[in-house]
């Protein structure tokens, strides 16, 4: 099973790619994303450094210059390029990562029959870690090609249609829900220890917020009234001039994957930063889910969109949970060391790659950040 | 009760503003602190805008041009002076200040007496405000202090001597807790609903961290080592050349309300960042409580220093409790758009004025901050 | 003489302040500009420095704890407060400055009679050091008063109505004129040596640029046509969106040391940038003179304002004359290495003290100060 | 003669691009500096817009999205692509701007043989001002090439060795000399009006200060030494850690277009800031000669080394000539907007096309550029 997942996600990170021109895949256009090559070299380096080296008997680094270049930020492993700097590494090609990917493959193929338990688990741990940077590959050259005033389309061809249901409101009675991983497959560190929470009976909405319902707040004057907003939020929004999501244009257009495309009023609203999510919530009468209650809900009959839509903010910043412990070594600062200043988005999205989300799976990211597949589901 | 609460509170600033000249009294040495001029004009524009403008009959306004001077963040109360600028108003003069204070305290004087409920709750609430102001008032004058190589003491005086009981862990069987304000007494909003959480079997300290088990942390190299850390806060560890706590001189010293004083090691550590209170507990082999453990706890036998000495950081973030609604009208922005970015700290410290904590009393402040009274209580 | 002018610099210094309460005189509201209080200090500590300390004998400082507080930029004479911060200087106050002053004085008294030619040299450096402190304190404290809302003003009374000629081209000649200080007077080492310069026949215009043509300019467009510009003045314009002085408010009235006042088009522009002079000159068809132009033109018949209204901007940059060299020691930091990245300005203004300017004066600001009486006269 | 200047210069603009590879050719290292890709770009964009799109009948622009793209600084020809992102512009990628320039030359082989005279010579401008971007190509692929771990090297062959003659100093006596472009060929606008200008006895260097020159300075503890600096550049050397030049490593070596090789004492030092080249001067007890002393001693036997290494800061600030006066249109915008806070620089570097120079150019940066073939000729 490792053997079919490992060989499936590092050949789905190359398509993913495979649109890319060497030029594309250079580009970093804000310390916050990575090049796509960044992306394709830093999770072979993932497996070059925590499975081949320590695991894998007599293995040579593929080029000895190069971990300190595709280390992201283990403290543990060593030094590291500067992350604002990457897009200034036009060497090694993508040639040459392409090559190193491979040589890597090699080195894992070898070492797959003899692996005992715990290093198949840290080839767990690299395809798992892999198609978290198969979504960031996608909003990462997103945020790039918005900004290249010629706006071009990583995908040529129309997005899907999007029929929402009508918006109902499902009941959750309250009680104590078991929250976090239970099961016997994979899930990362920060999804446990599995526990339980007490909750109050609430309503959650059966989809996400649509572009239409958002409309209908930017027409409300909802980024002009700063009753709606979080402090912070205010200020961005003031500082920054919001007027809108970061990729819908001026002209009515939205800009996405296939480009930029009238705006369709069912598709969910998406890459909005917590503070338009609170705000829009605020306007609506409703609030943001905990991310114990989105967990407890998510099973409830009717309960669309989970996972293959936008990934949705919810009302809880992202934390320990009781008797977490940072596992040791390098792996210990996988997710731990994240855990202040940032909130938890559930579910998953059309980025996430199939079999990736689970419904304990935690994504987080700081609440101004707009150039994630994020959108809203609405509580009450 | 209200009018000697009144009496009292008001009075009790001008007494610690009392060992300041014209100059101390202007000082803002960051645009996260205020003068204490303007601290003595702030609450007395509270009570002139909240209290006395709908609720006298016949209230003249003591200078119309001031109120957006005074103004601290209230959007539905008008315009405001820009925060960093504070400290840029020679004018209004200090006792030109002290006239406004004896004004609006004449005119509340003439309202107590036929003030109904609602308008009392309002006086109350402006004691409650103005006692935090107290504490800030003192922590903002002390910054600015530490920026004067003269290092003034507030507090010519020594300390009074702090001998703690020898540190021990107090044992919490979890369960299901009450958490938030229930009681008859005054609270502010987001102390409440009241609500049951579950916690699970849990220990905590019976003291603070003192300065000497600190400046154990500090030989040990706890600021070299990037595995003891949050990864915002290495980056401020970094970024700032942070080698102990801010108020910690590099002679040995200790700076604080009585000068630069030899460093106590029975002293509770103060003036700490959430990212240095995180970095001691993983050194310790412990972590910090959440404010629910904390809340629940601090009723404990042998739970000392509860409020006395300093705020102490819990591994919350500030987040509305379930059900939480902000009021409508200007109250409604007291706490509520607050509640993102910044960290739950419990208990209350040695510049709390008498009578303002309570066990479910909220404060929080951005996990940088190394300026407030807040030390660390370890659990485990 | 040195004693005369030492006691009317040291008296006019404390006339100037007389108007100022503690508060206002601890005001600095940016980074260039000092508080009152501290030019008063650090106008005492040059003499302490540079004159009593080596040359009288027994002297004792005032305070060993000072001269780091009140050192402006001297590297040769220790350590310096940051220079962001002489604003958080509360301590010492404004009473124990001006008994600094006194002692000094007193020394200064003792000193002069038995003082050598050197030593009464550097007392006159001081003296019109103190001078240019003078004018510097009057800039400094208008610019804080400007970003009070409350707008104080420094005098109560109007400023005297200015009724200049009509404008006229006054002609030079051109050729070979001498330029820089060269009779027996006292002058700063920038203005020497005195040198012989080339110039192209040239006119300059008898008078500076009033407000109301200034006025005319605004109406026109200049703040928002780029190619009236200078590149890095548009980037301003643009970043800092200018719309006209800094010192015109959107009401039509004009700040200045006398508050707010309506826009009096007779008094010459000032407080202008050198990027909004040059635009000013492009829009007119006209250009800066050159600071040899205007030392050669300011002795011609008719030549109006040269040095009681406005400094005037000149198309020069500050670089030393051919064969300057820097003095040996602590005065040679006075004026040299301040040579780049600054333009000349020429002639003197309202806020210069008497008999301080000279034909032959340099002073100098970066291109975008704009808190300076600076004003504009053109040449062709 | 057009003809083949053309000729010569675009294809040696695409000789210096052949040894990048697309990805080396979209790097943009910091604001100041554009991508291979740009260079090629702009250049083509230069011709099209200011010679063929007026001049030429019926020509198509190739792109109409382009030209906001490759628009640089001229506010009168429309909107620009900001100047920080060229560096994100994946698209068009380096083959379809390759196509664009043989669609450019093709219509300029069109317009060639009837072209007229205002014609020619803006096609001329357009040599010219492409052979200034090519020194910019190689400067900044260097700069880009610096920040990456691994060095490349543009060229992979050793530099020729320099054996520069003995120090010797050269006496110009002085006297009135013409200054500025006088014969028939080409020149920028700035290089006029060709005047007189008086200089006194000088004396300068037959050659420019080499690296062991500069080692010796650095070992004397020049970086260290506050008194030899500028007052801005010794703010850069404590802000940004100056140690040596920007393109010194530590280990010994230095980098440039042929990679990381030995420091070769007897190669002038390059990629000096001005700050540096003064503080340099100041050291050896000599200064920088002014642009005029530059011009007027070009000439004089034994002035070796004159525009074959490296630029030579001058003492002067670049600033308009007597009489100057920028053109009508956009070619007005070329140089005349620049002329403040920077620093005029003569000679020429080994990166200058050949031809490209004469005794009468102005090059000019600012006085912290540290990434140009910028060195040190000395003065007294
Ligand atoms: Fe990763
Ligand atoms: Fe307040
Ligand atoms: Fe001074
Ligand atoms: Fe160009």
């Amino acid at each position: 099973m490792p053997t079919d997942l490992l060989r499936a996600t590092r050949a789905h990170t190359l398509a993913l790619a495979a649109p890319l021109s060497d030029e594309d895949a250079q580009l970093q256009s804000m310390p916050d994303a990575s090049p796509a090559k960044w992306h394709l070299a830093h999770t072979t380096w993932f497996f070059e450094t925590l499975v081949l080296a320590p695991h894998l008997r007599g293995y040579r680094l593929f080029d000895e210059r190069w971990p300190p270049l595709f280390n992201s930020y283990y403290e543990s492993l060593g030094p590291r390029h500067a992350r604002p700097q990457r897009g200034l590494l036009s060497r090694p090609s993508l040639a040459e990562v392409k090559a190193y990917r491979q040589h890597v493959d090699a080195a894992l193929a070898d070492l797959l029959p003899t692996a005992d338990a715990a290093t198949l688990a840290l080839i767990e741990l690299g395809c798992h870690h892999e198609q978290q940077h198969q979504e960031l590959l996608l909003t990462d050259i997103l945020h790039a090609f918005s900004c290249n005033p010629l706006l071009p389309a990583y995908e040529a061809s129309p997005p899907a249609p999007v029929q929402p249901a009508a918006q109902a409101w499902l009941r959750h009675e309250g009680g104590i829900a078991d929250i976090g991983h239970g099961g016997p497959g994979f899930a990362f560190d920060n999804e446990g220890p599995r526990h339980p929470a007490l909750l109050a009976p609430f309503e959650i909405s059966n989809r996400l917020v649509t572009c239409g319902d958002f409309a209908d707040f930017i027409e409300a004057g909802g980024y002009r009234e700063p009753l709606l907003w979080l402090s912070d939020g205010w200020a961005l929004v003031q500082a920054q001039g919001w007027q809108r999501p970061a990729y819908w244009l001026d002209d009515g257009r939205v800009f996405g994957l296939h480009g930029a495309r009238a705006m369709d009023p069912n598709a969910p609203v998406m890459q909005l930063s917590f503070y338009e999510a609170c705000a829009f919530a605020e306007w609506a009468g409703a609030r943001l889910p905990t991310e114990f209650e989105w967990e407890a809900a998510c099973g409830l009959p009717g309960f669309a969109q989970a996972a293959d839509q936008a990934w949705q903010w919810t009302r809880s910043s992202y934390e320990p949970y009781p008797g977490f412990k940072t596992a040791a070594g390098a792996v210990g600062e996988y997710n731990g060391k994240f855990m202040v200043g940032q909130q938890v988005l559930r579910g998953g999205s059309l980025a996430t790659p199939a079999g990736h989300a689970r419904p304990s799976y935690r994504n987080f990211f700081p609440p101004a950040a707009r150039w994630q597949f994020s959108g809203v589901r609405l509580a009450r």
